[in-house]
């Protein structure tokens, strides 16, 4: 059982070397320098991560997490909140639309009930439940911080079992309705941003129920006072469940060595509470896709990653995360398989001969 | 054998009907309406092509076109032109970028030499050379309005055998050194934009040869006057063979009602081209990335579509619309397994209800 203090310190900067090594073989292959673009970068990610020049993938991974919100008290969402753990047993059924992708991409659904508001069983589901949902954070900090670290921590370990088991790559993805208002809060406060531009369309309300929600989103955050400078602190008071496990699944994977992929909105939020938990985190993660959901692209700004994928999707799940997946491998493969100039006989540029 | 006129008078628009089914069917599945975005709009697309609500994909291949520029004698391009045949060799041994990545993608790479400026041999290869090489378009009109046909109805037969082998899918690609050189000729005489617009940087060249590159279409376009209302004329002039067998190819997917995946700027030509030879063809096309080459957008803007990748990537060789065939069929299998809000036992939202 880890800290959280000592989980911070052992995530690690990527490995310079390997890096270099990367883009020396990238320039020897059969294409102009950098002409595959984000690929390139990729395959000089995987090799930071791993260590290794050639990058090695193995099994891959999207953590699903669950939970409710007690904000749904103030009517935030065009869902009702039941939707929760009925969807987790879509997910567990096989029926969802991260279920369809990630058969379809190679990758294992893992479903992590972390602070859904009902009793939930099932062989397949991991139950990490921290609490049933969180507090109105209207009218309440959402969390304690031994719940948000609980949570962090929750993510952390899942991720070190699957390691265990033989995983090496991640997606994130979550599943709670009103899962958009923490999110929007969250980014509202770590980057100083007005409510009214990181509050979105969620599962896609009206604009008399978006004004609302922002309302709600501003109340919370001047009734709570999240400290900025303290991203457990933010999670804590306007933050949820599933957004502090997916923060522990991004550390987790960062601690271990192994990239993450970011599914969209939520995603993004744990993803950049992470980034000011432990900044060398970001070096592990990778973004997917834009999502619809305005804010998106600021959150992703304010990380500093830069989506592969513009699908104008908006459904979460970490339904855009693993349709990432194979543009990682696609990296791989093209460091692990593609002719050199030298071993196909092609002649250099003009400049460069 | 087809004649021209008599392919584009058997293209015919999408089947309404299948696509409206479509529509129904993505309402009725586990997920907010439209949250799938592109997803959704492919999946119906898919539906319109074939006529069935849930879309049924087989073996798909990207066919790669290879040709070359008399233009390169005026030093447009980074790289010498007997690249072309050695990086058709590569092809054909499986060492380039579009064959690790049609490896992983499950397609087959079909290899075309339309007009390379070699004597090429290989059990593997597709020889339907109409000539060897461009003439300098600088000069005089790359093609002759024949050899356009020629080049245009050997794309469209290799589509027709493909297809009777059990393609269903297509991917475009090309090699020819100094082929973004008529690309952008072919963009700024189609649109009526300036040539300072649609000129780019190919393989890498500088800002000087740029410059060159700039005045040598110019001066292509002012001799040869190509006919912008008639765009095979267009082709003829100051376009190339591999662009022509593209155009084919698209043609005779559309002509097929099968999909056909563009890559980056050269094909986007191709499709240009293609849409106003047949305009029902633009709804079999579905565009895959946005290259970094400068004029892609605008290119994909003047035939209406809309990249689903950002990966900055400029290789050509079809390696951009090969990383699309997972979407494509991510797509496919979102109609094919997802559960419905009734099969599942979810609640639809609160204004639905």
């Amino acid at each position: 059982m880890n800290t959280l203090e000592q989980m911070i310190s052992g995530i690690q900067p990527l490995k310079a070397e390997a890096v270099e090594a990367a883009s020396l073989h990238l320039d020897s292959l059969t294409k102009p320098p950098g002409s595959l673009g984000r690929l390139e970068d990729v395959a000089r990610q995987l090799a930071g991560i791993s260590g290794r020049t050639i990058p090695e993938l193995g099994k891959k991974a999207v953590i699903v997490m669950a939970g409710d919100h007690g904000v749904c008290e103030e009517g935030v969402s065009a869902f009702p909140a039941e939707v929760t753990p009925q969807m987790v047993l879509n997910f567990l059924n096989g029926g969802a639309a991260v279920n369809v992708l990630a058969r379809h991409t190679g990758a294992d659904v893992v479903c992590v009930d972390i602070g859904v508001n009902a009793d939930l069983e099932h062989p397949q589901l991991v139950s990490r439940k921290v609490r049933k949902g969180t507090r109105n954070m209207a009218v309440e900090p959402a969390m304690t911080e031994q719940e948000t670290v609980d949570a962090i921590l929750a993510g952390v370990e899942i991720v070190e079992e699957l390691v265990g088991k033989g995983y090496t790559m991640f997606a994130t993805g979550e599943m709670g309705i009103g899962n958009t208002t923490p999110s929007s809060a969250i980014l509202a406060v770590l980057t100083g941003t007005d409510v009214g531009v990181t509050v979105g369309r969620g599962t896609g309300i009206d604009d008399e129920r978006m004004r609302h929600k922002q309302t709600v989103i501003e109340r919370a955050i001047e009734r709570n006072r999240p400290n900025a400078d303290q991203p457990v602190d933010v999670l804590a008071k306007v933050g949820g469940l599933e957004i502090a496990g997916l923060t522990g699944v991004i550390l987790g994977a960062a601690l271990h060595r192994c990239p993450v992929i970011i599914d969209g909105f939520i995603s993004s939020a744990a993803a950049l509470v992470a980034s000011r938990i432990a900044p060398h985190s970001t070096a592990y993660m990778l973004a997917s896709h834009l999502s619809q959901e305005q804010g998106h692209a600021l959150l992703l700004e304010a990380i500093g990653l830069s989506p592969m994928l513009r699908m104008d999707m908006r459904l979460g799940e970490g339904t855009g995360a693993v349709l990432a997946f194979p543009l990682i491998e696609a990296a791989a493969k093209i460091m692990q398989e593609m002719a050199t100039f030298s071993s196909a006989g092609v002649s250099t540029a003009l400049d460069s001969e």
